[in-house]
């Protein structure tokens, strides 16, 4: 019976163990840390009271923030610990009770944000973009791209939890041909299909974090949808870049994959172009990349699957390069790869790149497409290869649009 | 004697009491709110639990989170209450123990920073990098700038209190002859004079805030330093905007100045040369411009007076324009008016302009600059008209450039 007899082959089994925030219906209502198992969360601060284990300190709370905080030995420890209380036949009678089926829990955001930072790390995505706006130019990259992971701040108020609905912006926008900008809501509404590293241990102002640190520092990863609004971008975003268009809201996926799940995973990224700088050249670290194979689903239809394996920049080297100014990492903040986009067309991470830029229609089973419409439900879903042929599953991120 | 008997003009009399979070030395250290009046700061919880007030759940606390949550009819509740508290004579006994001299508290961070927005509503400034940068544009203005705030988000993590010090930071920079990018100290590093306003009633997702609800969320303003490194953000900022040229750190003054004391410093802003959008359409509002009096020094010589009232886009707007695709705001959010330029070479908000991109040197009796030195110091400070020719001083925004 489930849950300590989740199926052979369950991308949820064992081996992954998802953390994330539940609360169940009616009166013990109170937010808490989730282990996801099959179909089923288990309790987990419950769990470890019940077991007197001492990383109940870390685990019966309402965010992951204190075990975020705890660092690389307490997340190695816990994760030990917890697939203990999910094997062993001893804990069964004590921890089947605390086991909820997904169905009935409520999943929150599961850690606070500090802050948001997206970068712009697929070289195809980058390309497909600089062909589309700067078709003249002798190189679809910017000067600086094969140099430094390009990133910028984002609205950490407006990151959501998946199943959060999302309101269409409203905003300016002018086409070329208006002699002035008009108001309403944005007619070019986008997905953008990212991966989200969650940072847990933070770093001294003026201490950079080098490429070697990123596994002490970074948690885990999730997915990452982040919401664009084209029109109101391409209006505002000269010279200093995507605000409004951005920052109605980045949804993220319920369960936090720990980077302890995903060791089996683990890439080279794609050959390096250009010479690095020192503080990024990673020829002599650990396969940065991470071989995640996303979906990106549009009223439950498949419309692209992206492979996370091509990304160019690494999170490690987006970490080392967030701080090589000395900027500090506090617990909680979240950094979004960029979109992720394959070399061919099935494998574009935004309804611009799928659509060029509106030129193309998507045809789907319920109707054409170039960028969404209200009641829309955008879903990613992933998964990563694990142990001996098995699938590390992601937890899912999806959003409905609604009319503001 | 003090400090009852703020000398008469002292620009932190009873008309001002702006708020801050400080400790004292030794045993009890704990940092709480303090309210300066003149050269003292007044434990205002201490106070309002010796009175038996009921603010001091709002009062007797670590930062000011709490109080700017309460809203509007609190903040001026408040203030009524310490007005009378630092004015009747019966206090007087009761009170005067409560105060601190300044030179021997500590200063922090006066509340916990939600999202950090950086703005650029200076026409004068956004003109004089336009001539500097695009000097062949027909317009200095990007086509954007009359129609809505240009602004971005900045890291929220090393937003610092004033007297911090500012480590120089490292990063790429690559000069147009330079065949690649090269990495080190800044060599371009700069200040941008600046006022920050506070946020502290929240608003929810999808629900714009419009210009004539300015004062039931926005609680007060600081000075606010946004240290950039102009080599780092030149080679960076195309095409997302400014990233590590500015996440390194950002400094605040020390004391928030409550909007409720700045009434007489209202005014109008500069006539508008475009039809604005009816969501940023203030002709029908309050005076949405503050007329503030900054002086910028650089190792105690003043190099600037820029002047608030010149600002095209007012905090109201700004307000209105960072929420209007949706975007919540949550208490501690806080938001910079851009570098303040007046149309003045004396009255320029950064060394970029007040060198021209260090084609001038700034002469001082210590030496020549263009951009700073290592153990420069810079302090921003500023005053507004008051009743009955009374000045409303702003707490001082100082910081030290060290080597990293």
């Amino acid at each position: 019976m489930p849950p300590f007899d989740v199926p052979e082959g369950d991308p949820f089994g064992p081996h992954n163990l998802p953390y994330g925030v539940f609360s169940l219906p009616g009166e013990d209502s109170a937010p808490r840390v989730g282990v996801r198992l099959g179909d089923h969360v288990l309790d987990a601060g419950a769990a470890a009271l019940a077991l007197g284990s001492p990383y109940a300190s870390l685990l019966a709370r309402p965010t992951l923030n204190p075990l975020l905080a705890a660092g690389r030995t307490a997340w190695s420890d816990v994760r030990r610990a917890l697939t203990a209380w999910v094997s062993v036949p001893s804990h069964r009678e004590t921890i089947e009770p605390l086991f909820h089926p997904l169905s009935s829990v409520t999943l929150h955001l599961p850690f606070e944000v500090a802050d948001y930072v997206d970068f712009y790390a697929s070289e195809n995505h980058a390309r497909n973009v600089g062909r589309m706006f700067r078709p003249d130019a002798a190189d679809s990259l910017t000067p600086n791209w094969k140099h430094l992971p390009i990133g910028y701040h984002g609205r950490s108020g407006t990151v959501v939890v998946s199943g959060t609905d999302v309101v269409r912006p409203s905003g300016q926008r002018k086409a070329p041909t208006d002699a002035a900008p008009v108001f309403g809501p944005s007619v070019r509404l986008d997905i953008e299909a990212e991966v989200g590293f969650v940072v847990g241990v933070p770093s001294a102002m003026g201490s950079p974090v080098g490429l070697s640190d990123f596994r002490e520092h970074v948690f885990g990863l999730c997915l990452l949808n982040d919401w664009s609004a084209r029109d109101i971008q391409a209006w505002e975003y000269v010279p200093l870049g995507p605000f409004l268009g951005k920052s109605f809201a980045t949804s993220v996926s319920a369960w936090i994959t720990p980077l302890d799940a995903l060791d089996e995973a683990r890439v080279a990224p794609p050959e390096r172009t250009h010479e690095l700088l020192p503080y990024l050249d990673d020829a002599a670290e650990e396969p940065g990349g991470f071989d995640l194979r996303i979906s990106v689903s549009l009223n439950g239809h498949v419309i692209s699957e992206p492979p996370f394996s091509t990304m160019y920049w690494t999170a490690a080297q987006q970490l080392a390069h967030m701080t090589v100014n000395g900027a500090s990492l506090r617990t909680g903040d979240l950094y979004g790869s960029g979109t992720v986009s394959g070399p061919t067309e099935r494998e574009r991470g935004s309804l611009l790149e799928l659509t060029w830029n509106g030129r193309d229609v998507l045809e789907l089973p319920d109707g054409k497409r170039t960028f969404l419409e209200n009641g829309d439900v955008v879903t990613l879903s992933a998964w990563a290869p694990g142990a001996d042929g098995s699938h590390v599953g992601l937890g899912e991120v999806t959003g409905r649009v609604v009319a503001g």
